[in-house]
């Protein structure tokens, strides 16, 4: 019997919380469960037992002994800005937050590190960093609410890794609770640790590992100067072919991103920032740097950008350009919200160099299935977001949308890509994982996860399916080495 | 009873090889195993049962499983450069050579990767990649004769690092073997791939998780310009703090390390590179990029040096120059064994900021040992290689240069280090790690192992040590936590 059927184990929980916590910091009313209820992913919404609002390291211990002891699962969530369902609660667990574990503990400008509790947002690094004239890098669109131990479960990206890195490439340590509330440290604030590298095993772990109580985050100096170019194209295929050019000519943008026509007339539509609306695609290069630098890398991009066919290149003349540059690219999702009832995000990563087959791929989907795909995506990393436009409201259009998705997903594998790039696997992706992923390397994960938390009350059923679900799903045999090499669709 | 003392076992074993592996791939005679009887770390030796040497990935699963089947442990090796004894053989077990899986698979330009067999040499990966203008950038001191699979095992670093990160950030996917033979792909030629990162976890695992049978490498456009600026300091410290100040000022050179008074004089006595005998310590100050870029940050770092007290700084006339400036560095380790009967090369870790303090303990353990300590090391990562100069011929010498190596170690996690930056734990390190990790830590650790190798045969003995010897070794008090805050020495 499940706990949320079992209302001695519910009360049992409710009173140890309450041993550990002030009263204001456990909800089990069911009201006050309701802000809850779902992550980003809002088409899963499930009611947890309870919800504990610990403040420190020590009550997070606490409460991780009493649900090992009563054997209650625990989902562990910050801002709940995840797309992908990983902070979804279980009807039979209880939701634990960490979002006033929220202090910044130092920031030491000679080591360049910030050590923050996991419940401090991501921009509030960034914003302490920029006295001493630094900052954090990884920077998911939710930035401004997302808070870093999400960031860890789900290693975010954003528009700056391909130049500076995921959240893997930017935390240096990380002090983790295990379920039976027992601290450990993955990682050093120096250059390397022996011994298996927990530290980036934690990091995308989803939550499933271990639960992260303070993380200590490399930070870089604010760059001299940015900079950022606008180039239009009457192709998709041949902005796609000019991201290959970019990084081909040894040039690293900061970012490096692209919108194609229906994404483009959407954010223009909302924030008129100036985009040429007759254009196929535009791509955004940004490039970062010392004066030098930045000036050299724009000469060589303007080139290299009306060589692959650009129709224009615009630079942007000062920084209220450059901003209003990057606001349309910012409200490209939001802005496609405003154009049809309902959109469906998906973020699948391909080799840069598949760029061109993969859009016309995405583009032939799209006619077969009769729904409109707008694509914005990081092009440099080869991190796609295509949006399904689709009407909840007209029946069988939801389950239409949803395989059109997992069809794109697996162009991506196909292609030697993957189905998540940064909104990681959560209840969304258990499916595609099993497009991903041999059965021998589930199994592997499977034994990760026992070797950590053997009695699987570590956000339980999430990011990794299991093997019996994959052989319901019947995608195992279009595993990456027969699909990939025989199987290619060919468009 | 173990196969080395059971002559069935040993006779199934090379009967085993014999039906997989043609009659020159099997060495079994006294005088054939003798050549394998160490790895760089030549203090410890011991014969194999057995050596094979396979061609093809299909020969290593078919030698795996024979092993698996036999129970007979497996010790897998590359070109035995390694300097902690982590290809030391077992007596009772085999050596598995992957020096002939050494074919270069394939060089994409487009999405410069460079796909490789374990067998392949470091530096071969750069050759083969220089047509398309692209490199290899982990470069281990070693790097004309290691291989790129014992880079994998031990996270390799060398002189770029600083900038270019260790093995662990150049490495996209890998295909490993299991101990029982079934093939696993980790990582991905794209963005990020799902799942847990156990692309991370088998990179520095030193051979205890898997074998590696295929890897593919980030390749990296060969920059415009590469240039060096060498100082002179009368001080240690103030080249130490001068390390702090160009890191500080937002400058990430491609290589930065430093040399004290005893390494400088050896170097030059053996190379005459041209260094400035009289300095208390150099500093080699590496900086690679466009012409613009590093023109300005010539200048930058020229700045800085003299700001912080060096008594001479002289950037690189010429590309000759240039290299010999560099040829003393690399030809350091070898001269100072020209001036010592024998020494013992240290690696250690600190963070960057406490390397005055962290080199100013050195000095005072050298003199309480009255053993010379020469310093020659990637000062930009806080990765020492203090060696220690001693005459194994004196009684007891060794013994008590082993003991100031254990306290140069201790000296490093209590700066809040590591005891290994880039040689890896091997045989060598197993009683630091005691020092280094708390039990609990090195609980999860043996866990992870179980999760991949049960029955614990690939490499065991080695990287992780047992609680047990942990224990014996009394070290377990000494952890992080107290020792750093509370047991810092003083100097």
């Amino acid at each position: 019997m499940s706990a949320s059927h079992d209302p001695q184990r519910r009360e049992a929980l409710i009173r140890g919380l309450g041993e550990i916590l002030p009263p204001d910091a456990v909800l089990y009313e069911h009201e006050d469960l309701r802000p809850y209820e779902c992550d980003g992913l809002s088409a899963y919404r499930r009611l947890p037992l309870a919800v504990a609002l610990p403040s420190t390291r020590a009550q997070v211990a606490a409460i991780l002994r009493l649900c090992h002891r009563l054997a209650v699962p625990v989902v562990a969530r910050g801002a709940g800005t995840g797309l992908s369902g990983g902070a979804l609660p279980l009807t039979d667990g209880l939701l634990l937050s960490l979002a006033r574990l929220n202090r910044i503990l130092a920031i030491d400008p000679t080591a360049r590190i910030a050590r923050v509790e996991p419940g401090v947002r991501n921009l509030a690094v960034s914003e302490a960093a920029r006295p001493y004239g630094l900052y954090y890098a990884p920077d998911p669109s939710s930035q401004i609410a997302c808070t870093i131990g999400g960031n860890v479960a789900e290693n975010a990206g954003g528009v700056h890794c391909l130049k500076y890195g995921l959240t893997v490439h930017n935390v240096l340590r990380l002090t983790v609770l295990t379920v039976e509330g027992e601290e450990l440290v993955f990682g050093s604030e120096a250059l390397d640790a022996p011994g298996y590298d927990l530290l980036a095993l934690t990091i995308g772990s989803e939550g499933l590992l271990g639960v992260v109580v303070e993380a200590s985050l490399r930070l870089l100096p604010l760059p001299e100067r940015q900079q950022v170019v606008l180039a239009a194209f009457d192709e998709v295929g041949r902005a796609a072919a000019a991201v290959g050019a970019i990084i081909a000519a040894g040039i690293v943008p900061a970012g490096l991103e692209m919108m194609d026509n229906l994404a483009i007339r959407a954010a223009e539509d909302y924030v008129h920032a100036g985009y040429p609306v007759e254009a196929a695609a535009i791509l955004l290069v940004e490039l970062d740097g010392t004066n030098a630098e930045v000036s050299e890398q724009v000469m060589q991009v303007r080139e290299l950008l009306l060589a692959c066919g650009a129709t224009e290149v615009r630079t942007a003349r000062d920084e209220a350009e450059r901003e209003l540059m990057w606001k349309g690219r910012k409200a490209a999702f939001p802005a496609v919200g405003r154009i049809s009832p309902d959109y469906y995000c998906m973020d699948g990563t391909i080799p840069r160099g598949r760029l061109p087959e993969v859009l016309a791929g995405i583009a032939a989907l799209s006619r077969e299935y009769g729904l409109p795909v707008a694509n914005v995506f990081h092009a440099g990393d080869g991190n796609l977001h295509p949006l399904i436009l689709y009407d909840a409201n007209r029946p069988g259009e939801l389950e239409r949308t949803e395989e059109l998705g997992r069809k794109i997903l697996e162009l991506c594998v196909a292609a030697g890509g993957t189905v998540t790039g940064e909104h990681g696997v959560g209840v969304e992706k258990l499916d595609a994982m099993c497009v991903q992923f041999t059965a021998p390397e589930l199994a592997r994960f499977h034994a990760v996860k026992h070797a950590f938390d053997p009695a699987g009350l570590l956000n339980p059923g999430k990011a990794v399916p299991s093997l019996a679900r994959c052989a319901e799903f019947g995608a195992m045999h279009v595993h990456r080495g027969q699909l990939r090499h025989a199987e290619l669709p060919r468009f």
